[in-house]
């Protein structure tokens, strides 16, 4: 596998209201998506851009809420209750392909592909086989980010 | 203020050798940086780059080790032994001004402004008023990331 785009950082948050608000007016911000909910990972999302070199699109910042009390999210939350740092997304062009790559390494898969907030398809790794970064692997939208 | 690139995410490893396998091994990085001391802010740094966008650079991510038993990671690294995500650095064109800029929205500023990773002058913010991110900020290289 040859290492892909870095498409987002995922950032927990109790509440997305709160942190869109923070990155306008602390961190700048001029461009976020209207937040959605992804009933399928339990929380709700939206997403922050962030400027690349020479006009181009930079890494996102996933802004995640839990979507409920049994979101996955709740313990990260308990655990930091300002919310912080939850996951890396990095790009592949093919998804089948990359999950047998980290399969092949023995690597723990959480839960089986399903379709990530960019509409294609993604998985996620544990931290413990990813030196402590709960990784998440998605398919490269077509033509977008 | 107006969001700037997001230059790196730092990530905190017990040991650079481990992690530069990993990201080589695992993650199918092709360019990383020589490991470097930093004493100032007590770590051992390294950089994995990351493609971004149409053949530009991506975020980076910073791979950092304690530097002595007094580092500000050990702590960190006590609680997340195998590592993990520690802080997120935004680029800036002033630093002087972006300095003023936080310090007048009441934020607190870890320390004086001091030179980086990257030779250009940075500081760091409290995660307590940063929704829970330790976040970096940094004068743009010139000509450069």
């Amino acid at each position: 596998m040859k290492l892909g785009r870095l498409n987002h950082i995922g950032v927990a948050t109790p509440s997305i209201p709160e942190s869109v608000a923070y990155y306008r007016e602390v961190m700048g911000a001029t461009s976020i998506t209207e937040p959605f909910d992804l009933p399928e990972q339990g929380v709700k999302v939206c997403f922050v851009d962030t400027p690349g070199e020479n006009g181009t699109n930079g890494t996102q910042i996933e802004l995640i809420e839990p979507l409920g009390p049994d979101s996955t999210l709740t313990g990260f939350l308990a655990k930091n209750p300002a919310g912080g740092q939850h996951h890396l997304c990095y790009e592949v062009p093919d998804i089948a392909e990359a999950r047998a790559w980290f399969e092949g390494l023995g690597k723990r898969i959480l839960g089986p592909t399903r379709i990530g907030a960019h509409g294609t398809p993604i998985f996620f790794l544990h931290p413990k086989d990813m030196m402590g970064q709960l990784t998440e692997i998605m398919e490269s939208p077509r033509g977008g980010h």
